[in-house]
C-alpha cells in the first residue's frame, strides 16, 4: 500500500481547554506549516532542529488567527513514521477549527479516524496489537485498564505472539524436514517431540484466552443494572459504592445526549451503570419504568445488582425480579440491616445462592466494602487478578486465540491418530495465520478499515 | 506578590482525544521533570535544548505509566514567565490523571482554575485585559467571537487603555502645573485646552463603551428561546436554522447533563439556543410546558423566536404569547407559506412590527436567509459590524469604562462651571484608575480571583 497523501486533524480531544493540538502527517507537512505559519524570530521552521517547538502565530494570508507553538519531527522518527507538524493553539472550539480549516485549503485531507495510527502500523513502526491498544489507551476507565493497554502498547502481546508463531514456525521446519523422510523409528520420534511441543503451544494459547473474559470487562465495563424499588435505599447505596470512586462521565461525541454513559471504578474494574440518571431522577425506577422494563435492563447487562429493603417481606415483584436475573450474574443487597428483619433469606438463596447475598446498611455505611470485594471476585479469576498485565482485552484477539486453538486441538488429534504430516502442517498454518492475525502480520485492508474506525479522528 | 510555588494541571480539554497535556510551572518544574521521565535516547532533558520534544516515558518507580513527548521551556520565555514543562501523552482520562497525580506527589501543587495565565499577568509578560482574553478566545463560540478576543490578546485593547491613559496623563500634568500659576487669560486658555481634550478623551471612551453590548452577545452568546404550538413545523425549521451552522455542544465540566448548552453560529453570533432538547424530543414545547412556562423562557431569553402557522388563524394563546413577547428583540416567523394563508398580519404587526415579520416556508426552505439578516441586524449596531475588531466584551470593561465615562462628564461639567484645578484634577484622576482596573493596573488581589476562577483548570 502506497500512502502519498498528505492528512491533518484536530488532535486533542473536543472542549474547552487550554490547550488545542492540530497534527498533520504527510510528505507536504512542512511544506503547508512553512505557508501559514510566521514565527516570532522571522526564522522558518526548517531553520530549527527538528522536534523544536518555535513560537508564533498563525496567518491566513494577512489575517491573524491565533498565537500558537509548532513543531516539526522529521520521519521517520515521529508518530506516523512520516514527516510530521504539530500546531499547539489555544483550545476551545473555535481556534482548532479555524486553523484545521485554514490547513485544509491546502494540500491536505482530513484525516480519517485512527489513520495516524494506521500510518504507524502501515510504515512498520508498531504492529498490529500496539496500534490498537493505543485506543485502548485513551479509551480506558480506570487504572488497571490503562495499565493493560500500555503494556500492550509498549508490546508485551506483540512479543508474546512472535514468540508463539516462532514456535509455530519450529514444528512448521520439523514437519518439513520429515516430510522428506520416511523412517518408521525417527518417525516416531517426530510425533512424540511435535506432541510435546504442540502441548506446550496450547496450554499457552489457553491461558491467553482465558484472560479474555476478564480483559474485556476491563477494557468496555462491566455493563450493570441496579434494581431496587421506592425507598429501598437504592439512591443513597448509589453514592456510597460510587462515593469518590466516582470516575467519569462520557459523553459519546456526535451524539445525543442521551447516551452519556457512567462509569464507575471499582477496584480498577470499570462498572458501566445503565440508567444512573433514571435511579437518581426518581429514586424509583421499579415503580417508573415497571417490571417488564426493568426485567429488559437485567437481559442486557452483565452484572445485576438488586436491592431489597430487608425490614419488609418479600413482594411477588421482587420475586419476579429475582427469578428474572437468575441466568445472570447478581448481587443482592439486603439494605437497612440497622433495623428488625422481615425478609426471607431462604428464599433468595434459592435464587442466587448464600454467597452472593450481602447485608449492607446504606445509612452507616456498613457493608459497601464486601460489595467492591464481591464484584472483583466475579470479574477476575484469582489468578488473573494478581498475575502480569498480559492479558487479552480485544475481542478480535480472542476469536483469533479461540481459532488458533481449535487449530492446536486439531494437530494434537491428528498427532494421536499419527496422521500423515502433511495433514498435521495444514493445521500449524492455521495457527500460524490465526496468530497473525492479532499483530497484523495476515490481516486483510478492509479489517484494518474496521479496526481504525473505531479510533478517535485525529489519533 | 511572590510566586515561589510549583503549580500542575491538564492543560488539554477532558475527554477521548489523541493527545493531552500536563503543564507544570514553577521553579521545581525541571527537577520534577527528570525525577519521572526517562528519555529513550537516555539523556537528561537539561542536556536538551529549551524547546526540544524529548521523547520517553513517564515512570513511577519501576512502573511505566506511558509514553510521552516532552519539552522543557525555559522562563522568562513561557507562557507563564517561569520555566514550564510540558508533558504530551495519550488522551483520554486516565494517562493524564495518572500522570498528575503523580506530579502532585512531589513538591508541586494543582494548579487553581486560571493560574497559568495569572502568572503570566502577574509576571508582567501580559497585561489584564490580555489574560482574560485567553480565556474568551477559547470560550468563544464563533469565528467572529474568536477573531475580537484574538485581537485583546495580541493587545489592541490594552493598548487602547494606554493611549487613552496617556492622555489623562496629559491633561493631569496640564492641571498640576496650572494649579501652580493663577494668572486669569492662562486660566481661561487651559480650560479651552482641557476642555477639547476632554471632549475627545470621552468621545473614544463612548465609542469603546458603545461596543460593548454587541461585544457581549459575541462572547457570551445571544440567549434565544423558540416558541411555537405542535405541528407549526419548528423542528424542521430548527433544522432549517440551524442546518450546517450547527456548531457546539458544549458540556460544561463538572455539572449534570442537564446544563448542556446549544450554540448556534448565524453570521458569526453565537445564538445560545434554549431548550432546543425539548422542542426536538416533543416538537410540541407549548403543548408540553404550557403557556405559562413559555412566557417563563421568553423572560429569560435576549431574543425570542414565535414560529406561527399561516395558514391558520391566530388563538388567543398565541396572542397572549406574542403579548408576552413585547419588551423583548422578537422575530415572528409565518411558516406555511406554501399553502392558503389564514392569519392576521396585522394583528401580529401591532405587537412586534412589520420589520419583525418574515414569511418562511421551512418545507421549501424559503425566508431562511432573511432570518439570518434579521438576528445580524437586530444584533449589530450598524457600524460595529463592518469596523474594527476592537469591541468591549467584558462586563467588567465595560463597567469600568461606565464609571470613566460617568467622571469625564464630572470634569466636563466642571470644566464649564470653571471650578478650581484640584476638583477637576479629581475626576481625572478617577479616570486613570478607572481605565486602570481594564489593564489591571490598578486592580485588587480579591478582584484577581474572581477573574480567574472564570478560567478552565489548566489554562
Amino acid at each position: 500500500m502506497f500512502i502519498d497523501d498528505t492528512i491533518a486533524a484536530i488532535a486533542t480531544a473536543p472542549g474547552e481547554g487550554g490547550i488545542g493540538i492540530i497534527r498533520i502527517s504527510g510528505s507536504n507537512s512542512l511544506k503547508v506549516a512553512e505557508e501559514i505559519f510566521k514565527a516570532v524570530s522571522g526564522k522558518k521552521i526548517s531553520e530549527y532542529n527538528s522536534r523544536t517547538l518555535v513560537y508564533g502565530n498563525i496567518f491566513d494570508g494577512e489575517k491573524r488567527i491565533d498565537e500558537v507553538l509548532v513543531a516539526y519531527m522529521e520521519g521517520p522518527r515521529s508518530y506516523t513514521g512520516e514527516d510530521v507538524i504539530e500546531i499547539n493553539c489555544h483550545g476551545g472550539f473555535i481556534s482548532v477549527k479555524k486553523i484545521l480549516e485554514l490547513i485544509l485549503t491546502k494540500d491536505v485531507r482530513l484525516a480519517e479516524a485512527g489513520e495516524f495510527t494506521k500510518r504507524a502500523f502501515l510504515n512498520g513502526r508498531i504492529d498490529l496489537s500496539q496500534a490498537e491498544a493505543v485506543i485502548d489507551v485513551i479509551k480506558s476507565k480506570t487504572d488497571k485498564a490503562q495499565e493493560v493497554a500500555q503494556n500492550q502498547l509498549e508490546g508485551s502481546l506483540a512479543n508474546k505472539i512472535k514468540s508463539l508463531r516462532l514456535k509455530v514456525t519450529e514444528v512448521l521446519a520439523q514437519l518439513e524436514v520429515s516430510i522428506d523422510f520416511s523412517d518408521e523409528d525417527v518417525e516416531d520420534v517426530t510425533y512424540k517431540e511435535i506432541e510435546e511441543k504442540s502441548l506446550e503451544l496450547r496450554e499457552e494459547i489457553k491461558k491467553l484466552y482465558d484472560s479474555a473474559e476478564s480483559g474485556k470487562i476491563l477494557r468496555d465495563g462491566l455493563k450493570t443494572v441496579i434494581i431496587g424499588k421506592p425507598n429501598v435505599g437504592k439512591s443513597s447505596l448509589l453514592n456510597s459504592i460510587l462515593g469518590e470512586n466516582r470516575a467519569i462521565v462520557t459523553e459519546i461525541a456526535g451524539t445525543t445526549r442521551d447516551v452519556i454513559e457512567e462509569f464507575v471504578n471499582i477496584k480498577g474494574i470499570p462498572l458501566k451503570i445503565v440508567d444512573t440518571a433514571g435511579i437518581r431522577e426518581t429514586e424509583d425506577i421499579v415503580e417508573k419504568i415497571g417490571v417488564q422494563k426493568s426485567k429488559e435492563s437485567i437481559d442486557s447487562a452483565d452484572l445485576v445488582i438488586i436491592v431489597l429493603d430487608s425490614s419488609k417481606p418479600l413482594t411477588d415483584e421482587d420475586l419476579e425480579i429475582l427469578e428474572s436475573a437468575k441466568s445472570k450474574k447478581t448481587i443482592v443487597l439486603l439494605n437497612k440491616i440497622d433495623l428488625d428483619q422481615a425478609i426471607d433469606e431462604t428464599a433468595i438463596e434459592e435464587f442466587v445462592g448464600k454467597d452472593n447475598i450481602i447485608k449492607i446498611s446504606a445509612l452507616k455505611n456498613e457493608g459497601i466494602e464486601q460489595i467492591h470485594d464481591k464484584i472483583e471476585s466475579m470479574v477476575f479469576a484469582g489468578d488473573v487478578k494478581s498475575s502480569s498485565n498480559l492479558v487479552i482485552t480485544n475481542s478480535r484477539h480472542k476469536d483469533a486465540l479461540f481459532k488458533a486453538y481449535n487449530s492446536i486441538n486439531d494437530a494434537i488429534d491428528g498427532i494421536e491418530q499419527r496422521l500423515p504430516y502433511d495433514f498435521i502442517e495444514v493445521d500449524f498454518k492455521n495457527i500460524w495465520d490465526y496468530l497473525g492475525y492479532i499483530n497484523g502480520d495476515t490481516v486483510q485492508e478492509d479489517l484494518l478499515d474496521t479496526i481504525f474506525s473505531n479510533f478517535c479522528i485525529g489519533k
